[in-house]
């Protein structure tokens, strides 16, 4: 079976109708976040480069016709109208790195309805999962105040591939490194790590551990100083290395304990025994809260690893995320459903200065101090350009997060910025609104293309997405 | 690559470390949960036949030796004493789907320190978060009080490989079907699900969507019909299925506002229409709270679609495991530092009525009404038995669940059982715990194997694992 089939069924059963009614034409779809979590003051737009790798390879095979067809309980022969049907449309999306706001579409899909209709699953996995983990890993940045951050998750992400994307996601943001090494190796990244307690407890003493260590790893090493007593551990060390004439490029880890009185401690004895130059990487539970109480606390940690709350967002391990049509034969579409309203119509997202984003229509001309976020990345099912290295991403985060404001950087209550909707965005909702709530709802008919009749703007705003 | 690049740089640093040693003899490590979540009773084991796959086939290839020479730096002559290093240990482990407590090993590895030291991440990785996600799904099961759950949860799972382990784990405590078609034909699941939001937008009216879905899709359909005004909907869809003939099998979902009262409004829709047989289907954002709730004020609701929140185990999406070093040449090996202290010694665990489960040492004798739960999986690295079925896991599950207390099945504030250690094994650790801070921490020296003198056990409770 193909990545097709890593798909919700209804996703199925809806392009095999649309394709059984003719219904073929082109629509448009936007990938959003509705709301941001509670402590998130920005996102860090990721997934499309994996989301682009998976539009690019869409087609349905005989396999995953066969796979349709068991599910369904029907012949294969009733699914075959899917076989060999591949993702030809038009993709518009913020690239990897960028700080985006809530209710701004982060990739804009214009497809043959029963294309677009099926990618959505794995596409709404892709990003939301992976612009989650960026945003978090970006908080990290922040609080760690310019000392490096690794990554430490893959022993307790959701699954392995959430460990590999963690790690990518992290360097994204400017982590330093991470303990994966296949991350390491496919993303071109720095492995980081050294020995665990249980290598510590193999041995007759934490010594024999530690000069084992520096026998078998040439050049500098990192020791881990807690397995038994952390005072102990940490002279210990320290004699160890001197002893070896080591010092720098090496490093001791806490991994327990009260961090910050650990550090002082440690810093007075390696300082004292002569080893200024070591260096002290704390890791155990860490996420930007505790890096943040650490830094405050001017605790002398010279390299932050964090793991598991990072890796699966611990405090927001989702996004409120949404993949709405907005057109469908070029006439703007929405849902008008308890709280969950969106907004018609394909769209642009225009930066301007301190985050005062506009969500725009499509067509309308800029702001003058305006941006565009949306950019075009598969033209006809082909990329428009080549792979985008994590590297480039890395500076457009960096780029973006120097011009964000104070408020939205803060690690506890951020204030997020709000984007707002372009006066003609705001009148095409209150048309369409005013459209479906007359005719569709109130007739159930919907005027043929040419018959629409735009009415007078509501000048009541939309409940979804950025108020 | 092969998976075994899929670790943490440090496993492989210390296994180098250990063959340069010529410490190949056995070693034991335990892999188990310290403690549980806020409102969990209980966890159900599960990843382990994902495990078993994992370490049968465990092979350090060429490929592997120079991605770790790659990322250390170092050349790849240097690494050659890993290549071709499978896993020829053995594997004791809880059967997937029985229920387990904090502090009871899921998993007890044996084999040469360097492999056992290698497949820690991978494994950690599997068991922790199937276990999680099993655990959570199950408490899904407990609120829906014996009415049909099926999992949605895909588009928003950490990862698509997580949302196929969603779908096979919500299987394994008696999910009755998943919306993802690549898990439901991988795991023998039924498939379900029929319309988006987006579908019915596409159509001129809501009931010309209906029509057309039901046209496209001989049998029973679930029609939404919540896309615009959700009485409208109900009424449509009533219509439309009286029309055509159509109800049993048939069903409505209900996707947003007040579940509980639309539920019952629409029953009464559907029954006035002479369609008592209709369904009615719940999903949108719901987990085993929300289950509950509608559940406790009797919501006419027939089927509970669960998704985003119990596909990331929202509440508590990680666990807090570990995988700890309890033997090397037959002797105990314990971590003492800070609170994360570990029991020495390779284990069983007994599970005795009532849930007064008994940890123990491998080797006691079972008390009189004790069970086993840590059964031989793989013995000189290949498995025990083949590949056992989510079919006999959710046995498993069904008649563990069966003796589980009331206290810990509930789904606000449940009380787990808590495991208790045997007096061998207490005993033993106030032995080890001794001689390590007498001897190991007072003079670095570890006797050799012989010399080994066991003190008098010292009568206090070790703090980590179960109290």
């Amino acid at each position: 079976m193909s990545t097709a089939t890593t798909t919700d069924l209804y996703e199925v059963t809806m392009a095999l109708s649309y394709l059984a009614e003719g219904m073929t034409e082109p629509a448009t779809f936007d990938l959003f976040v509705r709301d941001l979590p509670d402590d998130r003051g920005f996102l860090v737009a990721a997934g499309l480069e994996p989301a682009l790798d998976y539009l690019s390879g869409f087609r349905v095979t005989r396999e995953d016709v066969e796979a349709f067809a068991a599910v369904l309980h029907r012949p294969a022969a009733e699914l075959e109208p899917l076989l060999g049907l591949e993702f030809t449309g038009e993709v518009r999306a913020v690239p990897e790195g960028r700080i985006v706001l809530a209710g701004e579409p982060l990739l804009e899909v214009t497809a043959p309805l029963p294309q677009a209709q099926l990618v959505e699953t794995y596409l709404l996995n892709l990003v939301s999962h992976q612009t989650m983990i960026a945003s978090k890993a970006a908080r990290c940045v922040l609080a760690a105040d310019g000392r490096p951050v690794v990554d430490f998750s893959l022993r307790r992400t959701q699954g392995t591939q959430a460990g590999m994307q963690a790690a990518r996601l992290g360097a994204l943001v400017g982590f330093a490194g991470t303990s994966n090494v296949a991350a390491a190796v496919a993303y071109g990244l720095a492995a980081s790590g050294t020995m665990a307690h249980s290598y510590v407890e193999v041995f007759a003493s934490e010594e024999a551990a530690f000069r084992a260590f520096a026998r078998s790893h040439p050049g500098p090493v990192t020791l881990l100083v807690d397995t038994y007593d952390t005072e102990q551990g940490l002279a210990t060390a320290a004699r160890v290395l001197r002893e070896l004439g080591l010092g720098e490029g090496c490093a001791v880890r806490l991994d327990s304990g009260d961090l910050a009185a650990l550090a002082r401690r440690a810093r007075r004895i390696l300082d004292d025994a002569g080893l200024p130059m070591v260096r002290i990487v704390a890791s155990g539970g860490l996420d930007e809260y505790a890096v943040d109480d650490l830094v405050g606390a001017r605790a002398p940690i010279d390299v932050f690893a964090v793991g598991t709350r990072v890796g699966v967002s611990a405090d927001a391990p989702y996004l409120d995320s949404a993949y709405k049509l907005v057109a469908y034969r070029g006439q703007p579409v929405m849902k008008l459903s308890s709280a969950k309203v969106t907004t018609p119509g394909p769209k642009q997202v225009f930066r301007r200065p301190g985050y005062a984003d506009v969500i725009a229509l499509r067509d309308e001309p800029p702001p003058p101090d305006g941006e565009p976020l949306l950019l075009p990345a598969m033209v006809d099912g082909r990329r428009v350009d080549g792979p985008s290295p994590v590297a480039d991403a890395r500076e457009r985060f960096t780029a973006d997060l120097a011009g964000l404001p104070p408020a939205a950087r803060r690690i506890h209550h951020p204030v997020p910025p709000h984007a707002v909707f372009s006066e003609a965005l705001t009148a095409l909702t209150g048309r369409v609104r005013h459209h479906i709530e007359d005719d569709v709802v109130g007739t159930h008919r919907r005027p043929a293309p040419g018959e629409f009749v735009p009415g007078p703007p509501r000048g009541r705003r939309p409940e979804g997405g950025a108020p």
